[in-house]
């Protein structure tokens, strides 16, 4: 077993920020049916939260020609671990600046992925006064849980797409100290697809190969139920509510979390997250590889279909190519 | 916010040694309605695990007298994090020494808590081969889901009780880098309860104040389904199976776990968890007290009332002592 | 096996008419909580239905100084069944008269039950116009699931409370052709309890001993999920919104049925019936009788207890006694 | 509405037989996997039943050189009730006569549907002697929950295929007075698919256009769990066991029942029922009719799709028509 010492400096995925071209749906979707409580409002912003979760908010939803990933907020484990990860990022090259007025949290220090994610790390957060009638009877849960749609209780994970998956992996282990924990690789070499966690979930981010070759995309932003019958309970209500389902409930090989696929109505992907799978305790975990003949089994263990071309649709939009192109790029060639 | 920055030495609570006067009801109750895999077999004892572990078991079964709680097993989070740990508990005069002939890890560093519980920890562990029949077809889950019982994936935690809860409380802080999440504290004083964990589920280790004023006896060890249903699964197989339940299908207050408590032919308390309550991704928890008052809605959110009671009821067996005397214990006065 | 023929006369329980003295506060639970849509409204009332009931109402809210039942709605397989089991009731004696002017069914005939139970049968009913935006996009669905609560699906059952069991058993057998199903008969003779239906579910009308030797009370009504997750999901929503749980989640041995009792504002015990437990598909079906030593298995399989005086907690409200006077019921010297 | 009454001479579909050329494998699926109960054996055939069920058995297996249907068993409400409908049936011309030594039932009589499926009606049933350690401890239960696979509780429905479907679904209502609950109408009038029952589930049998043009042959049997997970935890299982899932877990529109299809060793289709969908309690049902453009969201509503091709794979296996061979058979044109 080898004698190196784990990073253990982010705590975990703080929030995401999404952009949307129907801003007051998609509000509307994350408040109505997801049952998110707003904590806050600007001019270009509400900002959100589950009922399980005590900082600020874990989404920040903002007006936007396009729909997309405006940031990636990761928490630090200290003070002392946010100075080690900036030096880090500096040194790599990959830093912005500081941002010092950011509604609820920072000071953050914002950066880019090789494929031009934004991103931010800090370790100050903000936990807002709890308004008396909603407060939960339970003293260990921030908020009440809300009788509105199927609530969700706090986001799980983020899924980005990358033009190339493997300099995005190397650059999130190096940054932050993210550990592989599974990975899809074609036969011919490219990565498919890498699920990286800094923490036990078995995945915090996530990330795909984009099958339509654009940097910086997203593929989807998951919240977390944690009890598989809620996805059930879900995807009933988003048919009655005529938002368009992709795929599921079913469960992943890859992960084997269970999932359910839709869009809100900005046209962003949002995974609702029926259980975390498996989590991993082990400080030296083996990354499990799986080879391109178990794509379709990692991608669906059993319930609905994931095909291949799910890997070209993400936010903002992009013509989808057609399979040869798509086989292609898997083999490398494209 | 503190700038103190939270130790990561230890990884997980890696296994329990569980003593049984009826060894093979009990290896047959593991095995045939829990579910769990044999992976080893000696003179005294027994080795399982569940079909999500790797390594070499997560339970060992020891042949004794009396039922009761053998040792706990911690694993670091690497070699050096173990030196730390082992120089700490030396500073703190709790070693007892180095044992290198542990069947399936080692070697580990024996030690006593303050209230006699025996305890190791370790780094290196070994992941025996899995037999080709036994193989998944899941790359990254160690064995097949069994096909027997209602299979459990992991263990979860193990539930000790203190003749006095604190000073144990204090001690698995400093000598191992635990962090408080919940207690219930007496009005007049005394920790009822503590729910520690060395990772992100809310618990890892947990005390109970033992209302007999024993030291050193165990609560219960508990296995994780992560499906609520499988709770009333299970239920309904012990029932039909003639295991005594003690209590639940129910949901916890604190740390909000879904429970089911069962007495193996041993006699020892086990419980199943159906979900973990919530994962804790913050670094710096405030550890959320229960005050006297809640105490019923803490043991029991909904579903099976526990009574105070089953604080007494631990082993080896002791006799339980009368209302009386348990309010006076809590009241600080036994 | 006899050579008799089972009647099918009686299609279901249609509705049930529950008095309340917090009327506002009784219409918001059942609404806001339960999810059951508004179909109509008077001077007395609020008429009420699950999304999944394409009749008028299944309950019907009316204000009252005290709570209880006021009366039970039982619908006919036809126009001749109705004739028939009229002209039966009426040469038993039972019979009240026709009753023209109700909303959303009738004609319908009144009548008593021998502790006095109003009851009403009746062949036609209403179907409402659904408003477009409540349709679903189910066509087998009457109306849409609502975002709202933990909604029920349909009315499932009652179960009233009687000063001696067995002649209303005798009487729902003889006047609409129940069967009884099962039945806990103390050692002593008196029947604590029976449970009747008229078609394939267990039981749709239940009768309970009352503890307190009253007449005509109501023990509980039940709404149904059909997924017994949603019990948990429902316990939740009901502790964060301070509604009082009597019991549960657990389930049943007798019936097998898995309950959730709780009461709304009014008073009324409301049970929540997670799925059905078993079907009945045998006409010759053998009553299963429990004897008084299975009793507590009988009440609570998993999950729950029940104790006995929950047979002494009715509507309307009356003194309970003690544990002595209950026992001497049961053993038939009350 | 009609002044008709309803017939209620069926209680339920009392049997399967199954034919399997690997009949080994075969009963080692249904024992091993799905948990049933062996209750009788001949040179020919195995007898198994569901742990809730209390007569002979639900499913006959029997060898023979192809998969397939032998026949369904349909039991009668009484001795008179069988009379009336052998009376019907002859009267129709479609009788073959008297079985008078069938194992577990008996005389039957036997007859032939339209498109050649052979069927048993019969009044009598043996319910075999329990042995002591298989008695539940629930005296409603007629054997014990089993701890071996995820075991199903009792027969759900047969879904048979027909060359043409209007004239067996006539012949269905006729003969036995099944009730039509749902149907699929091509816009060029062809009947796609009915489902019909006898009693409150809302399909006992139901009847799928075979695309190959063949007659009389099996879609599928289904058996019952009652709890959605149940799915989950199979399809796993399955998946472990290299037994092949053609498609779910998910829930179709049509019935609303959650299903999971897989196939046998022996090749027949077997769905699971995660639960009844709805139950239907109206006497007077209005049949539910899905055009063509419903067709997808009448076969999956969420979770797995399941393509038309789905109603060219049947039992005995015949070749697979292409796509344009299915929708002239749609449009009434094959």
């Amino acid at each position: 077993m080898s004698d190196a010492e784990p990073i253990f400096d982010v705590a975990h995925l703080s929030h995401a920020e999404l952009l949307t071209p129907r801003f007051d749906q998609s509000v509307r979707f994350f408040k109505d049916l997801m049952g998110l409580y707003e904590t806050g409002r600007d001019d270009t912003s509400v900002y959100l939260r589950g009922y399980e979760e005590s900082h600020h908010h874990s989404l920040r939803l903002t007006r936007a020609d396009e729909p997309g990933l405006g940031h990636i907020g990761l928490r630090t484990t200290s003070r002392a671990a946010l100075d080690r990860r900036v030096a880090e990022i500096e040194a790599m090259g990959a830093g912005i600046g500081w941002v010092d007025d950011a509604t609820g949290y920072g000071p953050a220090y914002e950066y880019r992925s090789p494929d031009g994610h934004r991103m931010r790390i800090f370790w100050e957060i903000e936990r807002p006064e709890v308004a008396k009638d909603q407060r939960s009877r339970l003293l260990n849960r921030p908020m009440k849980r809300p009788g509105i749609g199927v609530p969700v209780r706090r986001l799980d994970h983020l899924n980005i797409m990358c033009s190339d998956v493997a300099p995005v992996r190397d650059f999130l282990i190096r940054s932050t100290g993210a550990r592989l924990r599974e990975a899809v690789v074609a036969d011919a070499g490219p990565v498919i697809g890498a699920w990286l966690s800094h923490n036990n979930i078995n995945h915090d981010l996530a990330l795909t190969m984009d099958m339509t070759g654009a940097s910086g995309r997203l593929h989807h932003v998951a919240f977390y139920y944690g009890v598989p019958q809620h996805l059930n309970d879900m995807a009933d209500l988003l048919r009655e509510n005529e938002i368009a389902i992709e795929a599921g409930p079913g469960r992943h090989g890859i992960t084997q979390g269970s999932f359910l696929y839709c869009f809100e109505p900005g046209g962003n992907r949002i995974e609702l997250f029926g259980d975390e799978g498996y989590l991993i305790f082990e400080p030296d975990w083996q990354p499990v590889i799986w080879p391109e003949r178990d794509l379709a089994l990692g991608l669906s263990y059993y319930g609905a279909e994931l095909p291949l071309t799910g890997a070209a649709i993400g936010t903002p939009p992009r013509p989808i190519p057609d399979p040869a192109e798509i086989m292609a790029r898997i083999q490398g060639k494209a």
